[in-house]
Protein backbone atom coordinates (compact mmCIF):
# COMPACT_ATOMS: atom_id res chain seq x y z
CA UNK A 1 0.00 0.00 0.00
CA UNK A 2 0.87 3.85 -0.76
CA UNK A 3 1.36 5.59 2.35
CA UNK A 4 1.65 9.71 1.26
CA UNK A 5 2.83 11.29 4.41
CA UNK A 6 1.21 15.26 4.39
CA UNK A 7 3.20 18.21 6.96
CA UNK A 8 0.92 21.36 7.72
CA UNK A 9 3.50 22.61 5.55
CA UNK A 10 2.21 20.43 2.50
CA UNK A 11 0.62 22.44 -0.74
CA UNK A 12 -2.74 20.45 -0.70
CA UNK A 13 -3.01 20.72 -4.54
CA UNK A 14 0.43 18.98 -4.57
CA UNK A 15 -0.69 15.98 -2.26
CA UNK A 16 -3.87 15.84 -4.17
CA UNK A 17 -1.95 14.89 -7.46
CA UNK A 18 0.04 12.22 -5.65
CA UNK A 19 -3.19 11.34 -4.34
CA UNK A 20 -5.11 11.51 -8.15
CA UNK A 21 -1.73 9.32 -9.13
CA UNK A 22 -1.14 6.54 -7.27
CA UNK A 23 -5.62 6.18 -7.66
CA UNK A 24 -5.26 5.88 -11.22
CA UNK A 25 -2.75 3.74 -10.52
CA UNK A 26 -3.53 1.12 -7.82
CA UNK A 27 -7.05 1.94 -6.89
CA UNK A 28 -6.54 2.66 -3.59
CA UNK A 29 -3.68 4.86 -1.33
CA UNK A 30 -3.35 5.82 2.44
CA UNK A 31 -2.45 9.34 3.39
CA UNK A 32 -0.83 10.14 6.75
CA UNK A 33 -0.81 12.89 8.75
CA UNK A 34 0.15 14.40 12.73
CA UNK A 35 -1.09 17.38 14.28
CA UNK A 36 -4.19 19.49 13.19
CA UNK A 37 -2.39 21.45 10.52
CA UNK A 38 -0.87 18.21 8.32
CA UNK A 39 -4.54 17.12 8.64
CA UNK A 40 -6.35 19.75 7.30
CA UNK A 41 -3.82 19.89 4.46
CA UNK A 42 -4.49 16.03 4.29
CA UNK A 43 -8.33 16.20 4.16
CA UNK A 44 -8.09 19.23 1.47
CA UNK A 45 -5.62 17.07 -0.87
CA UNK A 46 -8.61 14.27 -0.73
CA UNK A 47 -11.35 17.14 -1.30
CA UNK A 48 -9.13 18.66 -4.44
CA UNK A 49 -8.19 15.01 -5.45
CA UNK A 50 -11.79 13.92 -5.50
CA UNK A 51 -12.58 16.79 -8.48
CA UNK A 52 -9.48 15.75 -10.64
CA UNK A 53 -10.68 11.96 -10.14
CA UNK A 54 -14.49 12.58 -11.10
CA UNK A 55 -12.93 13.79 -14.46
CA UNK A 56 -11.53 10.41 -15.16
CA UNK A 57 -14.80 8.56 -14.37
CA UNK A 58 -13.53 7.60 -10.32
CA UNK A 59 -15.52 7.68 -7.47
CA UNK A 60 -13.70 7.79 -4.32
CA UNK A 61 -13.91 7.78 -0.34
CA UNK A 62 -12.20 7.87 2.16
CA UNK A 63 -12.04 6.16 5.69
CA UNK A 64 -10.55 7.57 8.79
CA UNK A 65 -8.83 5.92 11.35
CA UNK A 66 -6.01 6.73 14.16
CA UNK A 67 -2.84 4.75 13.67
CA UNK A 68 -0.43 4.74 16.56
CA UNK A 69 3.46 5.65 14.26
CA UNK A 70 7.10 5.84 16.15
CA UNK A 71 8.63 9.40 15.54
CA UNK A 72 12.36 8.64 17.05
CA UNK A 73 11.86 7.40 20.07
CA UNK A 74 8.54 8.91 20.95
CA UNK A 75 5.00 7.20 19.74
CA UNK A 76 3.02 9.59 18.12
CA UNK A 77 -1.17 9.08 17.48
CA UNK A 78 -0.97 10.07 13.52
CA UNK A 79 -4.47 10.35 11.33
CA UNK A 80 -4.52 7.92 8.11
CA UNK A 81 -7.35 8.75 5.69
CA UNK A 82 -7.70 5.58 3.52
CA UNK A 83 -8.76 6.68 -0.03
CA UNK A 84 -10.56 4.35 -1.72
CA UNK A 85 -12.27 3.59 -5.09
CA UNK A 86 -16.28 3.48 -3.51
CA UNK A 87 -17.04 -0.14 -5.07
CA UNK A 88 -13.65 -1.51 -4.88
CA UNK A 89 -14.60 -4.16 -2.43
CA UNK A 90 -18.30 -4.91 -3.60
CA UNK A 91 -18.41 -8.80 -4.12
CA UNK A 92 -21.47 -10.17 -5.82
CA UNK A 93 -21.78 -13.80 -5.13
CA UNK B 1 -29.50 16.00 5.51
CA UNK B 2 -28.97 16.88 9.38
CA UNK B 3 -25.92 18.82 9.79
CA UNK B 4 -23.26 18.89 12.42
CA UNK B 5 -21.10 21.99 12.51
CA UNK B 6 -18.01 21.60 13.95
CA UNK B 7 -15.65 24.40 16.08
CA UNK B 8 -12.10 24.04 17.04
CA UNK B 9 -13.30 23.67 20.85
CA UNK B 10 -15.67 20.95 20.01
CA UNK B 11 -14.99 17.70 21.95
CA UNK B 12 -13.99 15.36 19.09
CA UNK B 13 -16.13 12.43 21.51
CA UNK B 14 -19.21 14.72 21.95
CA UNK B 15 -19.14 15.02 18.26
CA UNK B 16 -18.77 11.18 16.98
CA UNK B 17 -21.54 10.25 19.60
CA UNK B 18 -23.48 13.16 17.24
CA UNK B 19 -22.30 11.13 14.21
CA UNK B 20 -23.01 7.78 15.51
CA UNK B 21 -26.29 8.63 16.59
CA UNK B 22 -27.32 10.24 13.20
CA UNK B 23 -25.84 7.23 11.33
CA UNK B 24 -27.47 5.04 13.07
CA UNK B 25 -31.24 6.58 12.79
CA UNK B 26 -30.76 8.10 9.46
CA UNK B 27 -28.13 6.21 7.96
CA UNK B 28 -26.04 9.42 6.72
CA UNK B 29 -24.71 12.70 8.20
CA UNK B 30 -23.06 15.74 6.97
CA UNK B 31 -19.92 17.28 8.90
CA UNK B 32 -18.84 20.49 8.20
CA UNK B 33 -15.89 22.39 9.65
CA UNK B 34 -14.09 25.54 8.80
CA UNK B 35 -10.34 26.15 9.52
CA UNK B 36 -7.70 23.93 10.47
CA UNK B 37 -8.89 23.28 13.76
CA UNK B 38 -12.14 22.52 13.43
CA UNK B 39 -11.03 20.21 10.35
CA UNK B 40 -9.02 18.36 12.49
CA UNK B 41 -11.84 18.52 15.43
CA UNK B 42 -14.41 16.83 12.28
CA UNK B 43 -12.01 14.12 11.29
CA UNK B 44 -11.00 12.85 14.21
CA UNK B 45 -14.31 12.50 15.88
CA UNK B 46 -15.36 10.74 12.35
CA UNK B 47 -12.85 7.89 13.46
CA UNK B 48 -14.03 8.02 16.47
CA UNK B 49 -17.36 7.58 15.54
CA UNK B 50 -16.50 4.94 12.94
CA UNK B 51 -15.30 2.38 16.40
CA UNK B 52 -18.06 2.92 17.98
CA UNK B 53 -20.66 2.40 14.54
CA UNK B 54 -18.24 -1.09 13.73
CA UNK B 55 -19.92 -2.42 17.07
CA UNK B 56 -23.32 -2.26 15.32
CA UNK B 57 -21.97 -3.86 12.27
CA UNK B 58 -21.94 -0.41 10.80
CA UNK B 59 -19.20 0.37 8.30
CA UNK B 60 -18.67 4.15 7.32
CA UNK B 61 -16.89 5.88 4.80
CA UNK B 62 -16.85 9.68 4.50
CA UNK B 63 -16.36 11.79 1.41
CA UNK B 64 -14.86 14.98 2.09
CA UNK B 65 -15.70 18.47 -0.04
CA UNK B 66 -15.53 21.93 -0.09
CA UNK B 67 -18.79 24.36 -0.08
CA UNK B 68 -18.96 27.76 0.07
CA UNK B 69 -21.21 29.35 3.37
CA UNK B 70 -22.19 32.28 4.05
CA UNK B 71 -21.35 33.54 7.77
CA UNK B 72 -22.86 36.94 8.02
CA UNK B 73 -21.64 39.10 5.64
CA UNK B 74 -18.85 36.84 4.61
CA UNK B 75 -18.16 33.98 2.22
CA UNK B 76 -15.96 31.33 3.81
CA UNK B 77 -14.81 27.36 2.36
CA UNK B 78 -16.12 25.05 4.76
CA UNK B 79 -15.29 21.45 4.52
CA UNK B 80 -18.21 18.89 4.48
CA UNK B 81 -17.15 15.39 5.49
CA UNK B 82 -20.47 13.35 3.90
CA UNK B 83 -20.59 10.85 5.88
CA UNK B 84 -22.52 7.51 5.02
CA UNK B 85 -22.56 3.87 5.26
CA UNK B 86 -20.29 2.17 2.77
CA UNK B 87 -22.80 0.60 0.75
CA UNK B 88 -25.47 2.61 0.67
CA UNK B 89 -26.07 3.39 -3.06
CA UNK B 90 -25.32 -0.08 -4.33
CA UNK B 91 -28.12 -0.73 -6.76
CA UNK B 92 -28.08 -4.61 -8.72
CA UNK B 93 -30.06 -4.75 -11.68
Amino acid sequence: MELIKVAATSRSTAVAGAIAGVMREKGQVDVQAIGAGAVNQAIKAVCIARVYLEEDGIDIVCVPMFVEVQIGDQERTAVRLCVQRRWTDVEIS
